[in-house]
């Protein structure tokens, strides 16, 4: 019972397969592409998100790594390195690319063949990030109550399905009420269908209602995924969770959110580009033009919640305060 | 430059017309009725909204007393009666069908001829109701920054345009903010569009957007209107106002809520129902699916913001904090 969103960018013989999510579930469509330029152009068009891109980019460097095919090892790496700037340059909030792309590039640098090399780091990368998040789904899961309504915002993606599955496994009865997530309504279409693939009871609002249904005391959790969590404790998600969080705050509802691990390379939050998209995206709605001509649209794709609004930070290490984080690093010995 | 929903509910000898609100901008259609019965079921389809039931409810009753041309005047007068008890359930949260019917009787009451009478009623209903938004609009406007941001959701109708007009008249530059407000996108259509149609510099975000745009500066007051204000200051609206005005209390954004009078009916939020309509609105856009089929949807229709999220209540007889709405009757000598 996966559902088909667990596994959506596949690596064949013939390119990279990446499931549409921008008319999913009402089309079930697979972009083909043949080289790392169209995987960066899928990433950068929203073909995928979420943890999408970060699958992309490991299949999209495999993919460089056979547009190398033949070259001394030392240009094909810097086409690799080429390759990986692309890719990285595509979603800039979105850290997981950076990961991607090192992980191959490990890989590559571990072995002998460059292409075998590529293809080892990219599998690497695909297991670690999949048990990651099977860790921080059972960590999450322990947070939840047995018996509760959870409001979420966005896709959480694998967070969210290896939480239910987890939530599952220790015997909780979870409802979910999820927000649609304007302008592409990955919460509507994504985290909904999701929820119901595995048949977890599903209730859908819209990103205005957050605030209504935790001051009736409709839900017991606030739980979103995180992009980033700097390590002073600011959460860097898609943009309508910092408003989601200020309210459970003002209505006792605590606020989870769902992040590997804690950034290193962001101090605080000034340290995180905010992408903006095209305000253009405001306006249409699946396609279609659904505002006035009169206006502008303005897309801020991510928001940051500041630590005071958030009560904790899982991650595959467990659970921290938002101004403990640190200590996810402390054990470590080296980088 | 009267926008056209300034005035979108006509009487006319063929009946009463209603311009259209779920398809406007992009169609404009007026929409025919003939009997009261008629009206109401505009009103429950959300044919019309905001102020526009209560226009409706004003010219439907004068329907209704030209259905009862020829009856006695008792029989007439307890026609128009159950004529004004349908008007009034139609939506049930909105306090001004009420006043509508009102308006009529006592026009009714008034005159010897009931056709009469309730036209004189609905006459004086909606200049009153023209004239206190103008003076509303008026107390607003002097509460608005010389040169700044408003955001607003929903559709705040004529307290809006009468607010644009006065501050215009008073010299100031604002620019708009407005939230989409899903499901029936009456910002992206209505407000934005209306904005736009008194050349005012709009731009739109999603509704989850609102958090983000006050927490990074970017607007200077959040004005909306309100459906009602209960005696003790809490804040009745279109579901989104609550987030947004928890998020403005938590960011220093003052929110300004506009009422044309508080609520005596209303001594606390206990005292006003709150409107469900079917959550299968939620899944749709336009008409259009949106979401997928494996959840339900949910559509409390208003919120409600308690006081200490609320800045200040403008009403047509000045500005109140939100404990102070008693004195909104303090003058008064009677009801």
């Amino acid at each position: 019972m996966e559902p088909v969103l667990a596994r959506s960018v596949v690596l064949a013989d013939d390119g990279v397969h990446i499931l549409d999510r921008r008319n999913f579930p009402f089309e079930r469509v697979w972009v083909r592409c043949t080289t790392v330029a169209e995987v960066a152009k899928a990433i950068e068009d929203m073909v995928t998100q979420s943890s999408g891109p970060y699958f992309a980019a490991l299949w999209g460097m495999v993919l460089a790594a056979r547009e190398a095919r033949g070259l001394p090892r030392d240009e094909a790496r810097a086409s690799l390195e080429r390759a990986g700037e692309l890719l990285v340059a595509t979603r800039r909030t979105n850290n997981a690319l950076r990961k991607a792309v090192a992980a191959v590039l490990a890989g590559v640098d571990a072995a002998e063949d460059v292409e075998a090399g590529a293809l080892a780091g990219a599998r690497a990368g695909d297991e670690r990030y999949r048990e990651r998040s099977r860790r921080l789904g059972a960590f999450t899961a322990a947070l939840l109550p047995d018996d509760g309504a959870v409001l979420t915002h966005c896709w959480a993606d694998l967070y969210l399905t290896e939480t239910v599955k987890a939530a599952r496994g220790l015997g909780k009865r979870l409802r979910f009420v999820c927000t649609e997530t304007r302008p592409y309504l990955q919460g509507a279409r994504l985290t909904a269908e999701t929820l119901g693939e595995m048949g977890v009871d599903t209730t859908l609002i819209t990103d205005g209602m957050g605030a209504a249904v935790m001051s009736a005391g409709e839900v017991d959790v606030l739980l979103t995924a995180a992009d980033r969590v700097t390590m002073d404790g600011h959460v860097v998600n898609k943009v309508g969770t910092l408003g989601l969080a200020v309210a459970a705050h003002a209505f006792d509802v605590p606020f989870l959110a769902m992040v590997q691990a804690p950034d290193r390379l962001a101090p605080t939050a000034g340290d995180v580009p905010i992408e903006h998209r095209p305000g253009e995206e405001v306006l249409h709605t699946l396609g279609r033009r659904t505002a006035t001509d009169r206006a502008r649209g303005r897309y801020p794709a991510f928001d940051v919640t500041p630590p005071r609004f958030v009560s904790t930070v899982v991650t595959d290490r467990g659970a921290y305060a938002p101004h403990e984080l640190a200590d996810y690093y402390a054990e470590d010995v080296h980088d």
